[in-house]
This record gives structure tokens, sequence and C-alpha cells, in this order.
């Protein structure tokens, strides 16, 4: 698979690329970022962190603004951050106008429906297509992988944790969507993208895949108390319900004062990656 | 002086904000930005560390990609960001219509020819107007500030320093325009801003106004040796030169592969603010 270089810079000793390609699973270019820390000037290969954004993000978010950069290159962790839908002027977008169904808005799920199933597969992007494109190009250590993320992208971090059995050696959220079938944003997505029926929806649930069996080791998520979606959208205590019955470990830090922004994810991003770390180098 | 928050978000345990004002030195509103870090909770005034941007930049680069939060709030440091020049429909701009002069490109001096003089007057707008806008309205100590910038902000925390001494406990620079008489971007700016006339540049041109006997306690530079504008536009080889005639301390860091970018910035960022700080706190 060809990959084209974007850009390539040096940053935090190692190298923040962005990358782009074709992809079959969405049917358009696809563009992605990939910071690979000093390690594997050494020639070791590094583990890989998944980031997976939120509602109207690209890679360039998180790029720009998350601030992972110093903890990975001190621990050693390639970070990647794929875009959040597939784009263009041939991909259908939201017959609202909206920005949160549609470009900006994959759910990190396979559609099932038209006009939205010909380039909304981003769950098999994700999954399949995008980690063999990383393991043909980089030194990433795919037997050693973790993957996190934001709002909606944390909704796709904890999705496929628990719809992927070993896939990922462990999985955070920052302010993640957890129940979209209960929530507006969530309900709309799913609506359009696999239509009505709600055994197919709570595949693609945290919630109601926690309470249907699935199974991660522990997760560690944050919220900011200040965030404007969290009673609406969010909605964290139908995650700890769930946890808690299911007997996951749950580390819940409902983070006083900080809202949804990147100002609120930059500020426990370190954390976050020294905490996978821990995990990925045990 | 009235004072109007654009926004305020809580970041890395402090508070980022936004702030507008009419300002008297350009004639125009101003927006900066001011981190607050968590210390002045408990009532204590903070050191105040200036942050002069770049050719092009506003408030916003920096606040976004400059990751100073997590070194300031460690810190105990107040980081504010002026914007670059007066902006608007009634400020004139460049007339060969590039980003390298006018609008973004104020050069941190007071223009004395028109059109410029009524609006480019950042000179007294960071050392005067700002200043006394903060004393009023946040908890920071006056009497402590330190200062660094980059590329044209780098030229406007050098000459700012060396032109007022005792005003700053400690200057430092990313990737500065040294020697703004010497080189394309720092000609056209002061034959607009100043008019011809070599006794009158020398007054905002470091090189200079070492050469000419303006001192400051020591120097800390950071020069990524991949920045494509090094040798045309930065030429460190002044500042070292006039440095070691002048017998002014400076530690000059060539950095192996780093060019001109965020990318560049954010990864020395908290080495400059932990070098303040330690300067800022004796």
């Amino acid at each position: 698979m060809t990959l084209e270089t974007v850009s390539e810079v040096k940053s935090h000793g190692g190298v923040q690329g962005v990358y782009r390609h074709a992809s079959a699973a969405t049917t358009t270019d696809m563009v992605f970022s990939l910071f690979l820390p000093p390690q594997p000037e050494r020639g070791e290969p590094v583990p890989l962190l998944w980031y997976l954004s939120g509602l109207t993000c690209t890679h360039a978010n998180v790029t720009e603004k998350g601030e992972f950069r110093e903890a990975c290159a001190r621990a050693g962790i390639a970070f990647i951050a794929p875009d959040t839908s597939p784009r263009g002027p041939d991909v259908p977008d939201d017959p609202e106008g909206l920005w949160d169904f549609g470009q900006g808005a994959g759910f990190y799920l396979d559609a099932t429906q038209q006009p939205w199933a010909t380039h909304f597969n981003m769950r098999r992007y994700i999954l399949d297509e995008l980690p063999a494109l990383v393991a043909q190009h980089f030194p990433a250590d795919m037997t050693r992988q973790s993957i996190t993320g934001h709002s909606m992208g944390g909704h796709g971090a904890l999705t496929l944790a628990l719809s992927s059995p070993g896939r990922f050696r462990s999985v955070s959220a920052f302010a993640p969507i957890v129940a979209p079938r209960q929530v507006p944003w969530g309900r709309k997505a799913l609506r359009h993208y696999l239509g009505e029926g709600d055994a197919v929806w709570r595949a693609h649930d945290t919630v109601a895949l926690i309470e249907d069996g699935a199974r991660v080791d522990e997760l560690l998520v944050d919220i900011g108390e200040a965030d404007p979606f969290l009673e609406k959208e969010l909605r964290p205590e139908l995650l700890e319900d769930a946890c808690a019955d299911a007997g996951i470990p749950l580390t819940l830090r409902r983070q006083a004062g900080y809202d949804h922004s990147y100002y609120f994810i930059s500020t426990f991003m370190a954390d976050h990656v020294g905490w996978h770390a821990e995990r990925l180098n045990r």
C-alpha cells in the first residue's frame, strides 16, 4: 500500500509525521498523523498508542493541541491519530447541515445503510486497513497496541477495544460518549448509519457491550465537571453502573472545573500516555 | 482600563484566558492571552513571562501549540502572549500583499512614518500599556518579569530587554531575528516603519544595540539547524560575535534537525520556562 508523506517535522526528539493514502475501506483518500519517538533510530520497534478524535476533528486537532509528544518520547511510544470520517465532495454529509453527523462524525463503525455504507467504514479502517499500513511503513510493534480517544473518539476507543478482545493491551478515554443508544448525538448517528434496531445498535454502545458480556481488564476515564455535554451526551454514570455490575475496574476521574476542550485533554494527556506505557512496556 | 473576557478555560490546574481591550497605543482593539497558574488561588502574586510571537501569528499560535502551561503551572509563573500588530480594516497592510510586513508583523517598535505611525506602536503597547492593564486586572508581580519570543518575537524580546535596563529579570529567544538591519525581513520593516537612517535603525537591532553598549546579564537562545530561515534572516553567528565582543554570556543551542515551527518551539519551551523560573524565583 502506498503512503504519501504530507509532512515530517522533528519534535521532542522524534518525528511528527502527517501521511495520506488511498483507503479501500472508505473509498476516499485518508490522512492521519503519526509521532515516532526517538527510540526507533536505535532499531527497536515501539508500541503504538491510538488516539481517536471527537466530532468535527481531523488528525490535526490532537496533533497540534494534544501535548502528547513529550510523554510519548519519554516512554518510547508511537502515537497515531486518524481522521474521524471519510471526507470529500463525493462523500455524503449531514442532511440537517449540522456538525454532529456525517463528515467529521464517523462514529468508528461500518455503516450498513445507504448513502453512508459506501464510505463510512471507520471501524474496519481503524482495526484492519490502517494497522496494516502502519506495520508496513513504520517501526511499530503491532503486538503492543493501546487505544484512547476523546468524546466520539472515546466511544470509538471503548467500543473497538470491547469488541476486539486481546487486540489492545489497555484502553482509556477523555470525556467519552458511553451510551450512544441513549443520547442525541449517538441516536442520530446509529439511526442513519445502521438503521433502526436495538440489537444492531448494542454492538456499538459501550454500556450495552458491557451489559452483553464484553470485557476489558480495566478502564481509565477522565471527565471534566464543567463539560457542557456531560449530562446530555456523555452520561458517565451509565458507565460507572455498567462497570460496577460487570466487575470491570474503572478509574473515573471527575476533574473539577474542566470543560470538553483540548485545554482539558492536554492537561491529562501525559497521565494517559504514562498509564498506557506501563501496560505496554510490561 | 476596561478588559473584556473573550474566554477563560481551566487547563493544567490554572486558567487560560483570552482578553480584548481598546488600545490607546494602537488605536485599535487588541487581543492577548494570559495563563494564570494555580498559585494565585492562594493569594500570592506570581511572576510574569512575556512571549512575543513571530510573523503572521496572533496570541493564538503559542496559546494552542506552545506547550507552556504544564511548565508554567509547575513553576508558578503567569504567561502572557500579545498579538504581533494592530489589525483591522482601517489598519494599513503590506503594499506588496505579502505576510512579512504590516498586519501580523509589527516588529515591536513604534513607527514614525505614515501611514504606519497611527497604529503600529507595539513597543509602547508591550512596555507600557499592556503591563498597566495586567497589573490592574491580574495577580501578577510586576517587579518580576521576564521575556522570550520567537523569530520576529525573539527580535522583540531581545531589543525590548536590551533597551529597557532592569525591566526584565531574564531574556531568551527561539530562532530570533538578531540583526534586522542586515536581513530582508528586517530591512523591509525598518524602512517602512522608521524611514531610512541607520542611526534610527540601530536602536531596534539586537546586534547593533549590543555593539552600542546595551547589556543584559546573559542570554539563552535556541536555533533549529533545519530552520529554512537560518542563513538569510536569522544569522545567529552575528549574535555570537556581538555577545563575545561584549562579554555577554550567551547559551546558543543549535538543535540538530529542528525547523522554525511550533514543533521546534514546543520541544524546548519547558527548558525556557524553567530557565526563566530560576531567575524569577531567586
